[in-house]
């Protein structure tokens, strides 16, 4: 069977979804991999790596006999309708945003997965993209602010005097979030973390940082994210929030809902009272925004505090990010691969999970709403 | 006494010689604190940081009265014609590379004392600011790679696999390299540092670093700096550096010898045959550069690599920058004062050897030699 390594068309993505190093893997469970020319180039790996690997290089209309498209971003739609019935694809497909990605799936009779809908228990953790992705982000935020902040992140004791360490503040503490905190932790800043949901406290304080508690009720959600709360409750959590954010050097926020829109954290006075020279990293920038104003891939000015809003930042960390990306997109194609050839089995629930149209269905009844199908 | 604090007007110096934590110290020694309006800015120290703190701040013709300016750089040659017989200066000046300074701080009897020529002994470590700055340069120039790397600086071991940690490489153990050893430990690194001086293996092995041992005769110089070495040996240097430059996913040069330029350690084709995306930043640039190519404040490929060539790196972290600098500034104008005047006294060899001029007369042999003044 034909698996294509498909090269990524959209602005500002570098990764790629099948890295030179795994490509054994998929070889050896009997696949032919194929790469189209130059879709490593971006995450720093040239067609003769891939070659050296046991891949071919394909040029031209290479979809044209693939069984199965691995790629970061979803196929755009004009690509999908050229596939075969039958095909596969695999990759990120955050189905609320991408509702024609999936008509298209649908339409073509391509069997489409979404890493996103992995579901999120430990036997998929190894394919799991959004926690994967969210470590590179959480990693990256910290260093994009650090190398910003005209101060130093740790506790310097010199013989011209001591310098304090500088003071991170930290809001959601899912994978990112913790990242973000052990990351800020290792270069010696003084950490705050906090999370709606209060069982995340341990593992905040776990990586050395300082829990914050709000009097606000707990708010545990399903499958390890955090639910959604009332507008009231809300602005009441930015207003206890607000005087943590003005006393940070640093914040970083990392609140997201998976196919939602990001829960407004932080107000602009909160920001304008920050020190001069303060550095905030809205991470749920492209979903919203955890900080009002913010604006993924600038940075803006909110009083003396500048404000980065991120836009793709697993693929500012190209190589890794791709690495392990791929790593969860190989571990996918390996579930369902039964003699050399990728036979998804839908009673498995992590296939019945990312698969989002087969056979010419779209499978899910939320997406079948989003798109006006009826039930 | 008058002390004046100038505004920078260099490019690119965002730095300022007193911060209004440390204006107290020198109030409370019975010195009065001008401050020339916005010097602070650059620091993020607005002027009325300054008049809380107990300074005045001045506007207009500033030099005017002024019995001690400080400074981060030298005043220029215009502005020390203006000032009063008898005046000091205090700040950085390189006395090889601004002749003219020395010349128009003789020509007006201007006493101008150099923090790079404080010497190193330890009743001194408070006024070095070769050594404050150096901390803050070797500190951000590991920023700058980890932030400009597509790959993770430490080991992550996640559920899609493990990622090694990035191989980093410091050439020259000095302040900035033994910071820059430091910093890239912090963040996980592994991390091999060189040093003519093969004394500073234990520190670079204190701080969890391989040394890397060539087969070269050590090279101890006075002072606490490297000497120099005959150009044969210094090639032989550099061929048996090579190899490690290659390997290394990041490499920082921090090799300097105080008004000399600095000695070339890294050849075109070790910088070419290191990995795609790998950094090189140059922390000795701007003194003719340790890496072959390197321009100072610019960023150039050279093969894979991206090759980052310093600019008053020390300026891009300015709030704590300044501090250092402020203190370093302080403990040498508070060495001087007495019963509330500054009175230099030549008999205290830190007096003595910062004094570039007094009274007319350039104090120190080889700076006359330099200006063709004979013996």
């Amino acid at each position: 069977m034909k698996v294509v390594v498909a090269a990524e068309t959209r602005d500002h993505e570098r990764r790629v979804a099948l890295v030179p190093d795994l490509v054994a893997r998929l070889t050896s469970a009997g696949l032919d991999v194929a790469v189209e020319s130059g879709a490593g180039l971006g995450a720093l790996h040239p067609d003769e790596a891939y070659k050296a690997a046991g891949a071919t290089i394909a040029s031209g209309d290479v979809l044209a006999g693939a069984d199965v498209v691995l790629s970061v971003q979803p196929l755009t739609p004009d690509r999908i309708a050229r596939l075969r019935t039958g095909a596969v694809t695999v990759s990120l497909l955050p189905v609320s945003q991408e509702l024609d990605v999936v008509q298209a799936a649908r339409d073509a009779g391509v069997t489409a997965f979404s890493l996103e809908l992995v579901p999120r228990i430990s036997r998929a953790q190894s394919m799991d993209a959004l926690t994967s992705q969210a470590l590179v982000a959480g990693y990256r935020a910290v260093l994009v602010a650090a190398e910003k902040l005209p101060r130093f992140f740790p506790l310097s004791m010199t013989a011209a005097g001591t310098i304090p360490p500088a003071e991170v503040l930290v809001l959601g503490a899912g994978v990112a979030g913790l990242q973000a905190v052990a990351t800020a932790r290792r270069l010696g800043a003084r950490v705050q973390a906090y999370d709606v949901r209060a069982a995340s406290a341990d593992e905040v304080r776990s990586l050395g940082a300082r829990f914050v508690e709000l009097d606000l009720p707990s708010l545990e959600g399903a499958g390890g994210y955090a639910r959604e709360m009332t507008e009231e409750r809300a602005q009441l959590q930015r207003d206890l929030l607000a005087p943590y954010v003005s006393a940070s050097d640093v914040l970083i926020t990392t609140a997201a809902v998976p196919g939602r829109t990001a829960p407004l954290l932080v107000q602009r006075p909160a920001i304008e009272a920050m020190k001069p020279g303060s550095i905030v990293v809205d991470l749920a920038a492209e979903s919203g925004g955890n900080v009002e104003g913010s604006v993924p891939g600038e940075e803006l000015q909110v009083g003396g505090a500048l404000l980065w809003g991120a836009r793709n930042v697993p693929s500012q960390l190209p190589v890794h990010a791709s690495r392990l990306f791929a790593a969860n997109v190989v571990n996918l194609v390996l579930l369902m691969t039964v003699d050399g050839k990728v036979t998804p089995d839908f009673a498995d629930e992590i296939v019945d999970g990312a698969a989002v149209t087969h056979d010419g269905v779209v499978r899910h009844q939320n997406v079948r709403d989003a798109l006006g199908e009826g039930s």
